[in-house]
């Protein structure tokens, strides 16, 4: 496979076709925008905005799922209160909540760890290796045979570039597969909690508000990276030091004003905004409404299974937050799609594309067998989804733990590291341990079990078709068992097993498949009697990802060339991977009702008209003091009258990016991203201007709060604030 | 009294401390603002404003409680939908509901007579009066004989200014008695209905959106000025011809948009801005939130009675509209009034003014004295207020009507005219006639036989010493009466009158007291008993009036020589009289949640937002179908992709200004003023320009619907539309 052709189109001078705000750009793209960019006012030279090395992209770390960047020389970081919600929570207990309270470290002493398996992620280069992972040979494989010749090419190259230790190395696909990028980060794995807000401020508003404008949530919450004396990462230890990050951000108190320009940069998880039509469909009108209805039975169960027990309840807060934030966002989704054309379109889309391929004798050799190839791939995984959609909520979490570990020993038999399935090789051995660990913090029997029968119990009531044979066999489930035998039976499944003791669970990491056959812990042999049949799905799932990989390549091959043809420049959806973005600070008045506009930003005083003192609108009194005295320390804007909270931006950012800084014109620190607004959670999908908003905590609430409110004085002078 | 004191001050230019937006100027005060009008925006002549015989303001005229204004050559006038409610209603039936049909006339034959008592008045004249009134003689006297001094001067005034026939004067109090002007008007009686949208435009919204923006009312419809042959105001006559107005609005039907120059001219009602702090407290902290109770009920015991029975229910459709709508604007008013300090600020006023009074012998001996007068004679009425608040209410409609039947008999005893009271003058005689004649339009027995016993159980639970014993014994009523027995009382009363008959109740204009005295009809009979009483209350008020007059001409030539002191202009409290306002088409944020504004223009879009087909939100088919059509005639402003609806504007309006024409810096039409906002309602006290705003039409929007909609050709021909 030659990749070529895309790149090309890549790095084409984007012409007048560039969206405004739209736009999830590799910083490998940016000198193509350095005419749009200087237009819509950045200060600062994009060549420099491209390089990894250089500010303020060097000052940018990923937190696996969420973004941060670091604000001091020695090693703060600033990212949003949610992202460090496990950690806050990891730290309290019934009698000292630090998510009620907050928490501040007097000093580096006072610091504590975050949640085991906390990661800060320093990305240091990334390199195009498509030629290695689909290289003349795979090129001509299909099916199984394809995914495993681009798993071993994907494994040498990590190994390869994990040989400089301290790294996590990546090969990440772009482009449904068309190109192959391999990111190299420096994992510092000594993270620790410095400073949050009480939960009054961190997530005022709660979830009434989430997804929503207007709002007033501080979300921010401060961490430190340490690694070993030498310098490089290191496992916590008191002994460690704080880390001299290459760069760290300026910060901009002055703040910004609506209109301004403002920049994003950070790493969002993932859009789809180049998905065909069929995937639309299904994902619409059958996943997403699916998962509507499972959401809202597992939170459902959670409460009632937690009800009146403290302790339970808070190993179960992050996992009702996590359920009730998706479940937000897919509603919201799905009465945005509901108002749009946006199947229709992407139907013509597929027929103009078609008919461009259809109208070339040349473009029909090379691209028509694998555009219908991709609509049968696609059509055969979600058949495969709809039959196990019940599957992973019926299982309990202890033998999903007891798979993991058979998995594990079954690997390690293989004598060469490198001939281990992907997740199960030695670079993978502390994060499965790390999970396992970790496991009890977000783990409650009674809870696991009243998810397990109430799952089951829709499971058996499947058509007989529509089951997997193995799995009841394996858990001694059998159709028209009532909630009573469910529940006998399942109660003798986790009385029967041990892995709820960490120290009996992690035991299990060093022992071999044999150990596994002769053990009679009900979890560990369940493990094993599935063994056979989940390596088959797991083959039939290798089968279709290698046809999918090659038809869905070539399909958006064929799309950026017909785009190409009429000159739209494409960016790549987002996969986890730095993006910059950029935009300016604006309200908004499309999709409200007709009349009333949205203001850019919110101030303290929408604090106090929203505070009730119970539940999700509970600002703590010496904030409300503050306000009430009109202390507003040097952070008022004087139009607002007030100092700023939140604001709203263009800038175009999905999930992953949370705590990404936003830039001004200058790439000087003015807020933190942490939310979009509810109708315009579409744009993971199908971006609209006119209606998408990023929501941000404005860096002078954050300000005013640490100084005025929380009097963290050192911290503001480690910032280099006054 | 001489009042050339306060006309100096009125008269002085304004410096620079003209407030934007606030007030409504008498047009004579307008070539002292030239300069601020200019710079606001206007294009004409401030001079020209000021004339009642120039362009604008000759076409505007009153309704009586309402503003409309000429927009063709054959007295065409436009005004509010809801000022022409009880025509559309008066000329409706249970079969033909005009309120729901909406109503057009082809041609002129096909015009409806406007409700009994109608009018058109034409502001021919103001002239300053103040030493006529208040001669040199009445300056020296105080109580009793000073009211009368005052009213037989009026009368003098009134009769010598009437012998104008065809006309109608009045002499008007400014600044509380300080000023008297004699307006003069031509009173146009016959009026007619030409044109009202359906109920699902006119009215669109209902009660849920009065007061409230978003907003998407089409408040407007269309009456006809007919007189004589003889050009004459002349009773409705099949005969009359339409009016030649002196001249009439011009169109601007390329409308207005966000930050354009504004004026509304109109005849607001009363406001309330120079009042005192006991006059603020009393108002806010009782008598307001007594009328919430009281209207609050009136409205349950109407729906009750009314339950089942559409004609009766058609009846009080008015009463209801209106009873709502102040409802509503009582519950904006205290709320807006418990979020601010206009009770300390009014308070602290009063502290200043006295100790600026204090501080030199010469004011001392002008003002001391009459200020501390005007507080005792407000506690004197305020007490009686008090005492008498249920008798209103508690009193049966044709106990009322029976009351100022025997009052007339007794003022007709009187040989000459001009000694009788007023309002018992010959020249009120039609108006009471019309009024008898129209009270069986929105009266019904079983309704009003409800309300007057909810209240008189109400009045009889009172302390003894807080009823009126003439009233009880007038009615045979006493303290200790069970509900069943004041039922049976009331039906005995209802059931011996025959005052609910029109004719019956007519023909009692032309008896004599003796008559009267020898009738056995019960409410005639309760009349007579009450007679004596009623008049011992009436030179009760009389004697406060006069001293009430007094002092607070005198407190009010303090206050605007205070104010005059400290370079402050004073515009003279809104009375019923010709005013102008100017500010310009603007949105909102103060006032709004933190983070929402109110965008100028509503659109054509929030009509089928809010449309539901049932109620307050129902909107015509065809007015659908031509919006979902797309076809916005030439009225679509390009930046909103839609016909402009209702717009917000910084003018400062109140009741009485309903209908009033908005218009441009070239004084033409662009708007109907219909509304203000609910937490601005409170601007008749207390004037906020940060929240305060008017509603109105967009003309374009009248213009679409006429066009689009309504196909009302000839309707836009005869205003030149085209």
């Amino acid at each position: 496979m030659n990749s070529r052709f895309a790149l090309a189109l890549l790095l084409a001078p984007l012409c007048g076709s560039v969206l405004a705000d739209e736009g999830m750009w590799t910083p490998s793209q940016l000198p193509q925008l350095a005419g749009p960019l200087r237009s819509a006012g950045l200060d600062l030279d994009a060549a420099q905005l491209s390089r990894l090395d250089a500010y303020p992209l060097g000052a940018v770390v990923s937190l696996g799922g969420c973004t941060g960047s670091f604000v001091s020389d020695a090693g703060l970081v600033v990212t949003n209160h949610h992202c460090a919600y496990g950690s806050i929570q990891y730290n309290s207990s019934a009698d000292r909540n630090l998510l009620t309270l907050g928490f501040h470290a007097a000093g580096l002493a006072d610091e504590l760890p975050a949640a085991p398996g906390s990661r800060l992620f320093v990305t240091v280069a990334t390199t195009d290796v498509t030629d290695r992972v689909v290289d003349r040979r795979t090129a001509r494989l299909t099916g199984r045979a394809r995914t495993l010749a681009i798993e071993d090419h994907e494994k040498q190259l990590v190994a390869e570039c994990e040989r400089d230790t301290g790294h996590r190395c990546n090969v990440v696909a772009f482009h449904g597969g068309l190109e192959y990028r391999l990111v190299k980060q420096l994992e510092i794995r000594d993270v620790r909690l410095v400073h949050a807000p009480p939960e009054g401020v961190g997530k005022f508003g709660g979830d009434t508000d989430n997804w929503m404008w207007p709002r007033h949530t501080g979300d921010f919450t401060f961490y430190r990276a340490y690694v070993g004396k030498d310098g490089k990462p290191a496992d916590f230890s008191r002994d460690n030091v704080p880390y001299r990050p290459r760069m760290h951000l300026r910060l901009a108190p002055a703040g910004i004003k609506e209109g301004d320009f403002v920049m994003v940069a950070g790493y969002p998880g993932r859009t789809n905004r180049h998905r065909l039509a069929s995937e639309v469909g299904y994902t619409f009108e059958r996943a997403y409404p699916e998962f509507v209805g499972l959401a809202t039975t597992q939170l459902a169960v959670i409460d009632a299974a937690t009800k009146g027990r403290e302790a339970a309840a808070l190993k179960y807060a992050s996992t009702v937050a996590s359920l009730n934030n998706t479940l937000k966002n897919r509603e919201g989704m799905i009465a945005s799609y509901r108002q749009t054309d946006l199947l229709a379109r992407k139907q013509q889309e597929l027929r103009d594309l078609k008919a461009w391929v259809e109208a070339d004798a040349e473009r029909t050799r090379l691209y028509a067998g694998d555009i219908a190839a991709v609509e049968a791939v696609i059509a055969d995984r979600q058949a495969l989804a709809r039959s196990e959609f019940l599957l992973g909520p019926s299982t309990p979490r202890l033998l999903g733990a007891a798979r993991t570990l058979y998995r594990l020993a079954n690997e390690k038999q293989k004598p060469a590291d490198s001939a281990r399935k992907p997740g199960f090789q030695a670079r993978n051995w502390p994060r499965i341990r790390q999970g396992l660990e970790v496991l009890d913090r977000r783990y409650d029997e009674q809870v696991d079990q009243a998810l397990a029968s109430h799952f089951i119990g829709d499971y058996l009531a499947l058509p007989a078709g529509q089951q997997n044979p193995a799995f009841l066999a394996a858990l001694g489930l059998r159709r028209g068992m009532s909630p009573a035998e469910i529940g006998s039976r399942l109660a003798a499944l986790y009385q029967g097993s041990r892995l709820g003791v960490a120290e009996e669970r992690l035991a299990w990491l060093d022992r071999d498949v044999d150990a596994f056959k002769r053990s009679n812990d009900t979890f560990i042999r369940a493990a094993v009697a599935l063994y056979a049949d989940d390596r088959l799905r797991e083959d039939r799932d290798d089968e279709l990802d290698g046809k999918l990989q090659r038809a869905y390549a070539n399909y958006m091959r064929a799309l950026i060339a017909w785009k190409g043809s009429k000159g739209e420049a494409v960016y790549p959806d987002a996969n986890g991977t730095l993006r910059i973005t950029y935009g300016k600070v604006a309200g908004r008045t499309a999709g409200n009702p007709d009349g009333v506009a949205w203001t850019a930003f919110t101030s303290l005083r929408g604090i106090v008209a929203k505070h009730t003192g119970t539940g999700e609108f509970d600002a703590p009194d010496n904030q409300l003091a503050a306000i009430k005295a009109g202390v507003f320390g040097p952070y008022a804007e004087p139009q607002l009258g007030s100092v700023p909270v939140n604001f709203l931006s263009t800038l175009d950012i999905t999930g992953g990016n949370s705590g990404s800084p936003v830039l001004n014109a200058r790439g000087e620190l003015v807020g933190l991203a942490f939310d979009g607004t509810l109708d315009a959670v579409l744009s993971d999908w199908d971006f609209n201007p006119a209606t998408t908003r990023t929501i941000a905590v404005d860096l002078r609430y954050v300000l005013w709060q640490l100084q005025v409110v929380d009097k963290a004085e050192t911290l503001l002078q480690e910032m280099g604030v006054r």
